[in-house]
Formats: structure tokens, sequence, C-alpha cells
């Protein structure tokens, strides 16, 4: 079997893929270049073996290890695991990757990973730094789907002078699973990210331990809980290890958000115990107009896209 | 045209309804009021022309008025403002509602509404405090729905002694359109009500503020922001005022939530700051499991009702 997606004139013909970590990402990304066509083998390397099994078992991957030997002969790998392991991974992958492998990971800090590739492969290995903007709170290759790329963004951050080929290779990897991919310096994005995802992931932890603690004593506040707090906190249920390995290797941009966070708090915190209604108003209606504005500038955009 | 519907073996009947705000609470509850066939005439009192005379166009009420005196033979008064115009608009129900009416409210801190109704209505007038736990981030009568209230949470606080006769049919009015009534005293509802609900709106408009505040340098973050932080923060386009009021006659347990939530926030940057992997690990895994307990549950009771 020959597989090959074309999109934008550029082919995607990956005769044998390796995904390293088959959780909600990996499992998506495989799921959704099977459906283009362009993959004719895929194989998952993990730890969890129920999850590799149950990944093989609804077809997302072929074949699955514990062992990173197993990417020996794959022509593109993806690693898509939490960023902690990625010294442990990029180890083994400078031992045991094809030399003219195309190594390309999601991880959601791209300083760290850049720095990671730099340190333990190769020179020859082609590394892509990349970062799709998307995903679930859910984990695991069960919550995988093929759709979760699609109109989405994806960011190559290859600021480090990795070979145009491989960049283009990985771009189009991701363009036929939906995705718009633009470039961006590791640092840009690193500091970008830390105020529109870390920082909200952070908060959501955040509120949901001030409140629960408070129901320690007895007459817990969540029981009266609505669907505005689902919604709203629904970013608290994401993988726990996921999130201290991106603030962990994020550490600055997330530390200045944090404070510009309870700056904010504080202003409010202000406002309200000394009852100043105009400045409150002030305070609040500026975020309702930020808010609204760039919804406004989404909604326009989505529309103008599908033309 | 005699209109009665029943619940609970309660008899909803309101030969002519007053709704002082015909915003999205207070239109929602006259379209599913009359969706239900309790009541026979609607009045509408408020500010904005624009607004009433759309709710009347959409057949939401059936007259309007600026005048407060519109509620002269008004059976059921419901005040559905932002709760900064509560001593206003309960002086002029003292002078102009029925000397029998029953006088209610749908406002988020209740021992506000209670102190005005002590303060500006005399004994005769028949006032039951009340919230329903329902809402979306939209304003006014258009965004109005009928089944707004659905197996939402109706909370009575009827902690001073009212009437419990009008208890029983304010809490029949709220059963006929769908929503669980319970009752509690007010103290206890403001200070619930501040973690579950006011915390987090307070902290949706402060990181959008910290978020876009970063952006008036140039490089604007939100232009970065994915599905993530629409939900997150979609609480934060809801109306400035009203969470002005709210904040505002829930002082104190609105600052102790600020203040809880910035101890959350301070021991996160600590752990971030110091790379205390250990103790982010622990701080993360807290909240998803006391956010997936908290899930669990609604879902179980969501299941338990619908049999």
């Amino acid at each position: 079997m020959r597989c090959v997606a074309i999109v934008n004139n550029a082919r995607c013909a990956i005769p044998h893929l390796a995904i390293v970590g088959v959780g909600l990402i990996g499992g998506s990304l495989a799921r959704a270049l099977r459906a283009a066509g362009c993959v004719e083998k895929i194989t998952g390397i993990g730890r969890g073996e129920a999850n590799l099994i149950e990944a093989k078992e609804l077809g997302i991957i072929d074949h699955w290890s514990h062992q990173m030997a197993a990417v020996a002969d794959a022509d593109m790998v993806v690693v898509a695991t939490p960023m902690g392991s990625y010294q442990t991974i990029f180890s083994a992958l400078a031992q045991h990757a094809r030399h003219d492998a195309i190594i390309t990971d999601v991880g959601s800090t791209k300083q760290h990973a850049l720095s990671m590739a730099a340190r333990y492969l190769t020179p020859s290995h082609r590394f892509v730094a990349a970062h799709p903007i998307a995903g679930t709170e859910h984990s695991g290759a069960a919550a995988s789907r093929a759709d979760l790329f699609q109109d989405r963004l994806l960011i190559i951050t290859a600021d480090d002078g990795s070979e145009e080929n491989a960049q283009q290779q990985v771009a189009t990897m991701w363009r036929t699973v939906g995705a718009n991919v633009i470039t961006m310096a590791a640092a840009r994005h690193d500091h970008l990210m830390a105020a529109v995802s870390h920082l909200p992931h952070i908060a959501a932890f955040a509120i949901v331990n001030a409140v629960s603690n408070q129901g320690e004593g007895g007459d817990d506040p969540l029981q009266f809980a609505a669907g505005g707090f689902r919604d709203f906190t629904r970013i608290a249920s994401s993988s726990p290890t996921m999130w201290r390995d991106i603030a962990l290797t994020n550490r600055d941009a997330v530390v200045a958000n944090i404070d510009a966070l309870i700056d904010q708090l504080s202003a409010i915190r202000q406002a309200v115990s000394s009852g100043d209604s105009q400045q409150l108003t002030q305070l609040f209606t500026h975020a309702k107009s930020a808010r609204d504005a760039w919804l406004q500038q989404i909604v326009t955009t989505e529309k103008g896209a599908s033309h």
C-alpha cells in the first residue's frame, strides 16, 4: 500500500510514522493522518500498556512497544508526551532513530523542546519544534478525535535553523489534518502562550482549590455550583502532570503572568473593599470590552475563512 | 381568560404579573410563565425604551411603562434589575404596589435584598427574597429564553419570617417554570455564592484584564487565544453593572474569596518559581480531583433526576 495525501500541492506521504505518547494529541494526529490516507504504518511507543492496547484495538496504531528501539525504521517520529520526559526520550531517540528521520514534538513550551533537541539529538537528526493549539480537558488515546486539529492553529518555532525541508514536511503533515500553520520564534511563542493558555489553566486549578477547600468544614459550596462554574473550571480537569511540566519549562513567563493576575485581583479587591463603585465598573467594563472585541474579531476571522 | 397551571398540586395563577427590569432573567421568567399558561397579563417596567418595545414586540410583555405606578394593580411584582437600583425601586414600590401584592426579587445577594425590603416596604407588603441559579453572559429581553430555569436551582432565603403563603406562591411560580426550589438562610446563601459564582466571575474579569493589558504594547496575545480561552472567559462578557452591584452588596464574602484565590495563586507561583515539581503536582492534582468528583456527583444527580 502506498499512501499519499495532497495539500496545497504538497504531498503528505509518511511510510512509517512513530508516535511517542499515544494520548489525546498523539492519538488524534494518528487518527487524522490515517483518515487522510497519507500514512502506511503507525507505531505507538509508550508506557501505559492498557492505553496502548486500547489504541491498537481502536485502530489508531498498528503496533506498539514500550521500547524506543521500535522507532528504528520510522520516517517521522512525533513526540507527544508530557515535557518532563523529554530528556529521557530525546536521549533514547538519539540512540535509536534513523539518522535521516524527521523528529518533531507537540509540546506546549518550545524553548525547552529546542534546548532538549540541541542537547541530545545529533545535528543529523532533523528536529522541528511544533505546537498544535488544540486539546480538550480529557487525556488518553480513547479521548482522541480525528477532527481535533481542524481549523486550529499549528505553530512551528523553527528559529534555531532546523532544516527547511524537514520544516516543510512537518507543516504539510499538519495542514493535511486541517491545521493552519504559522511560524514564530520560540521565545515569542512561550511568552504569548503563558498569557492565553498557561495562565487560564493555572487560574482554573487555583479557583477550584480555593472553592473546594472551603467545603472541608462541611458546607460544601460546590454542591451549589451551576453551569457557569462547570464551563469556567473545565480546564481544571486537565492532566496535572502535563501542566506541571508546562509551568516548569516556562517559569519566568508563567510567574510574570501569575503576578499580573494577582495585581488585577488586588485592584478589584481594593475597589470592593473600599466600596469604589466607579473603579469597579471601570475594571469590569475594560474586561468585557476586551473580551467582546476579541470575540468579534475571531468570529469575523472564522466567517472570512469559510468563504 | 383565566390562566392556571398545576405543579405538585399547587396552582400557579397570577392574574397580573409586573416585571421590574425586563432583561435576561425577568424576560425569561415572563416567557416561561406565559408558556405555562399561569399568567393573564404581564406589565414590564424599566428604563430602556428600545428594550421594552422589543420585549412587547416579542410577546414577552403585554404593556410597558417607565413609571412604577404601572404596578398598581399587579398581584405579583418581580424585581429583576441590577441591585444598585433596589433602593430607588423599593421606595417606589412602597408607594405604588397594592398592599396585598407579593413582591419578590431575583438578585444574586440576598442579605442586601432583605435589608432593602425591611427598610422600604411596609410590613403589609409580602416580600420574598429569591435567587434563580441560572443565566448566560448575555443581557436584555432579546436574550431571554423560556427554558432558562428548567432543572435549575431556585433558592428562597426567607429567614426573616416572610409570610408563609407568599413564600409558597413564589415557590409555586418557580416550580412552574421548571426550577428546583430550596430554602436557606440569606447569610449562608451569600457566603456560598461568593465562592461558586462571584469569585469565578471576578477571576474571569481579572484574567481578561491581565492578558489584554499585555497586548497594549503591540504583540497582542489574544490573537493566539483558542477555544479553551473562549470558554474560560465567557463569563467576562457579563454585565459590568450587575457584577459591580453583586460585589458591593456581598463585600466581606467576596473579599475573603479573592484572598483565598490570591493565596492559591501565590502557592502555585512559589512552586513554579522554586521548581518544586512535587508541590506543583500536588496542587494541580488536588484541583483536578475536586473538580472531577464534583462533576461525577452532578452527573449522577442529573441522571437520578431524569428517572
